[in-house]
């Protein structure tokens, strides 16, 4: 289905970076859900851009036009369709270097895909401009599962080098996270962590890292045995960031070095319930949730727009050639990315809920919860 | 679709591991494709149990039943099912102890999602046994793959705390596996990785590890933007394989200490095409694959069935409960997962190939390659 | 999804009319719901054939074996496989006349699709054969219809130019209908009809039919307004009907003889609820079921294979010729496929149901209902 | 999927009728296709409303703005998303007479569905208007169907009791139609149309029809044996469209009424390739296209809106009401729906293509043929 994605909620998202907009068609929702522009807003405030050296300064407005499905606030239950349209283009800066492939990106895999006829001004169909809609979507999902107690909750658990305070996988406390663009447990990373950033940038380079996203709240019994397990639905869609290259639940590679007495999660009764002592298989078990808070980690890698001069081809001429890329990118997008995983797994958990308890369940609450 | 996956080749799951059988309906084949018996036989007893110490004593005939779809050693071109009797099934051996949640495994989860109406015995619909089936119909797959000059190769990148040699990712070479059970680059790691192994069984425990596959040969210009990128759908596929807790492509989690610099693959030019100079993306950029080979690495958790005593859960007195699991279980299953691993890689490549090229392609090759 | 169908249920058919087995993958239950071996016999019972000189010879055991997603008598919330054994397959009836394309078959397109590696033999996997697994899933479907008080009834409108007694559209009262093998309001039709068939059979022909088919207890909301309305999701489902080529739903192609005025269902209450007082709009208002019954009507065409001469093209010579088809076939399919039309439309409508309502409502209820 | 329909290429529909925009959603089509602004146009054309007492009066200006998808006139392979916005929209008409539900419209089943919360002015999304996306976006698949030469030919069959000259099945001529908004075969029979037409409107009354539908041009080989047979496939779009309430292809219902012998298709050569005598069976064996044209009709019932005082319920008091619906509506929708009809058809067609061909055959063209 390429660009749409969804079993019971769908989500399909479209756009060019440097085209009219980009936005999103939210399906399946219940009808008389609440939309609420703050939280949309908050949400994509965490994803934007900020000229400060970090990331781009690209001035990307970010307000959010409903085309359908929202009516007096409140969701119709048809398709929700969102745009962002695209002010900010300067598709100068990226024709002069047309024919030279960036490595890293995909400006080979678009050519090879659509034979030279992609959209290829600011990265096009590729661009982590269309994050923006999925941010938005995302955010209306959330607020329909703030409503039925589940929480998303991302942190930055490593960027340049730096790491976060850890993450409880037990979830028993969740800090509230430091505000601003760095989505931290302990604040006291910030300041270390945006010096390093700074630092690769200033030698015209770029970082990477590590989200980490712990969600609280979820009944047990969400998920499927084979394809469609929560770990196979949150990896398909984590996999949707440009940036992503890895995932892992729980204790992830981690478990590589551990025998199975120390992997397993031993059951006990905690305030009448069953749960587990400790939370390494990160909330599945056999692809269903347990109850558990989820709890999983993406790597995202360096941006690869970078402003050392790398070999590369010029496809037209056929021959090697020396890139230097102009324009302004960010040096890192761990620190926006979050609010884009927060979102996608927002959307990917509402999927599996309502698979399993009806649309109707978004807006009358889930049974025996 | 819970049990069955793919857009344009799907391939459906079923059955329990003590019922009548277990089995796979593979749709979406071209008519006219050869059903190598003796292909599907060794993939199989790729992930054999031997009884051996290493891995369940359960006795598999694996013997393949082709119900529809082959005809004279060819796909017709309709649906093919496959089942693989389930013989050897003692149900006794669970029984006992069915009310008592086994740390690690599924028992909760289904208790919650099922109602206690799940087929319990030996794990039911989670047992790996249904990795079988799953395993014969990726070896069809395999041969459409290796007939279009695409081969799928997986070893054991570590297990039980011994690594492998380490893969090439750029595939110049790919050393012929070690024959057998383990399948490795570097022979003489086999010794001491069955000695971890059975030092962690001699203690009533189990063990994870690591396994890697490459794909050489596939064109650039499969897998999709966004949804449906080639990590997503490898990753979705993945994750099915019930131990699977983690998956990186290229680099990986590796990517978040690497800066931009040194994580972009530089293109090249290589016998007169555009290749990249090293393989840090795995294969895959902006979720397309940019014709280097496809790389990436799972993380298998231990075996979650241990001999030692476990704190649990009774759920029908609902009370504190100590479990000793008996019966015969593997201490590493990371040794026979490697076949699935290659299987479902098969298979996702092949339905992605097909979205690309169309069903006659499949038979008929592809053009331009 | 080729031989898969259902966004929230889903239903995989396989098989080749003389391969080993015909069957059927259901997938999306509920945990827990009865399977009652005695009335999927029943309904399995209404699809049989006689060899009473109106459906074929052909003896076919159609006993059930479930092969996954049964046990105690219930539904275990997994895939739910079952197979039908083929015994009787007497292959060398087509074999003689393999290369002469029967008219009205699927011989041709076949050839055309599969290039010549389709199983052939007695229509292979085209077979009406296939609809048994159908209509033992269905009548799994159906019985959870009726635990939640929804009631599918299909009778023969029309066959052999014989009508039945006219179907009362507000379904008050629901005759019940003949016993055997001819689904009729009236009993007395019985026998004109068998007569009429035999006429036509006795000159070497078929005939053809209407089944008329309404389902009352449906809670008003199911469906949707545009891809996925109650009748897309019907029609998909019934022109998997071999011979099935027309459907319409309430007044249908009578539609374009009325005007607005008399083809509107006026809104009136009716004990206290809303209903409508007729219901020429077939139970469905914008995709979606309004309370009323669900009505409609197929045409099923007169079985291809018949005794007369035919003329034809040898395709292997590429040359006009002459077809005697032998073996044995049935004069009318109309009243054995009344089993098919009914599994498929409880499979159809439990699909839509489970949308809206959940998996759970399957087992616990439609709230509000 | 509910608003996204089709395996190889997809269709997505969103808008309310008085929202800001309609719009739809067009993926899975290759890069590099023509996309012709006066095809889409004079499509559009062909749907539009008139003012001149044979349609609405409402002013749609029916320009479409391209968000994404689409550069330099051709499609860039990502997805095409195009808009019409909405600019006449009279809520006031509509609010008025808001609780009292208008016969054989979704008004009730809205109500049931979304629990009050939908969108109703105008018909919300259940209005006719979001056909306009659709037409736009089927007149691009058009031109692809085009380039590969099939040609999706509809006629208005039957409009207010007036039927145009009959459809030679064949197609061995396909004469122009009707230039304007009155598609048909005979010229002649506009006026008789027109009068009939009036004469119901003079009345306060309105009117359906039934439309044709014949596409020549395509191979053999397209659809599959079951559940995505061409016919599933096309009646499950048509069903999307709002008036429609039944489908036959070929002899459709009149096949109750043949034998046989005179159902089937004698097969012949023509032109040294296989085809058929006659066209009863509407160019589909089996579920698979046969070379031979496609062809089917569906009936569109009277438009529910009439001037005419009816019976309904007041649903916010509970209790009987009369209705005098005013405003402005269409006395008859059939000769607009003809272009919905190509659209969906072409749609339709180039997904099942897309499945066995691949998607750049759409560009490449159809190998064998």
């Amino acid at each position: 289905m390429k660009n749409t994605f969804g079993s019971a909620v769908s989500l399909t998202i479209f756009g060019e970076s440097h085209g009219p907009a980009v936005g999103a068609v939210l399906d399946g929702l219940a009808a008389g859900l609440p939309v609420d522009g703050a939280a949309i807003a908050a949400a994509l405030e965490g994803r934007r851009a900020r000229g400060d050296g970090l990331s781009t300064a690209r001035k990307e407005p970010d307000e959010v036009e409903f085309l359908s499905g929202v009516k007096n606030g409140h969701t119709t239950g048809t398709p929700l369709t969102l745009l962002l349209r695209n002010t900010d283009t300067r598709g100068g800066d990226y024709q002069k270097t047309a024919a030279l492939l960036r490595p890293g990106h995909a400006d080979y895999t678009a050519l090879a895909k659509y034979e030279g006829w992609q959209d290829a001004a600011g990265g096009g169909h590729f661009s982590g401009r269309l994050t923006a809609p999925a941010v938005a979507a995302g955010a209306v999902c959330e607020g329909v599962l703030a409503a039925l107690g589940i929480r998303v909750y991302t942190h930055i658990a490593r960027c340049a080098g730096v790491d976060d305070a850890p993450l409880d996988p037990l979830c028993e406390s969740l800090p509230a996270l430091t505000p601003g663009h760095f989505a931290l447990i302990d604040a006291d990373r910030e300041a270390p962590m945006q010096a390093a950033i700074r630092a690769a940038a200033a030698e015209g380079d770029s970082v990477g890292g590590i989200l980490e996203t712990a969600v609280t709240g979820l009944p047990a019994g969400i998920g499927e045995p084979w394809f469609d397990s929560v770990e196979s639905e949150l990896a398909h869609l984590m996999f949707a960031i440009p940036a992503c290259k890895g995932i892992e639940f729980g204790a992830g590679f981690g478990f590589a070095g551990l025998r199975g007495s120390a992997a397993n999660d031993p059951f006990v009764l905690r305030d009448g319930r069953i749960a587990t002592a400790a939370n390494r298989n990160g909330g599945v078990n056999g692809g269903i949730t347990n109850g558990m808070p989820v709890v999983f980690r993406t790597v995202l890698k360096p941006t690869p727009s970078i402003y050392k001069e790398q070999s590369t081809v010029d496809y037209a001429a056929m021959r090697p050639a020396t890139l230097q890329i102009k324009g302004r990118h960010d040096p890192c997008i761990v620190p926006r990315a979050a609010a884009v995983q927060t979102a996608l797994t927002a959307f990917g958990l509402l999927d599996l809920l309502t698979v399993r308890y009806g649309t109707l369940a978004q807006k009358h609450g889930l049974p025996g919860k």
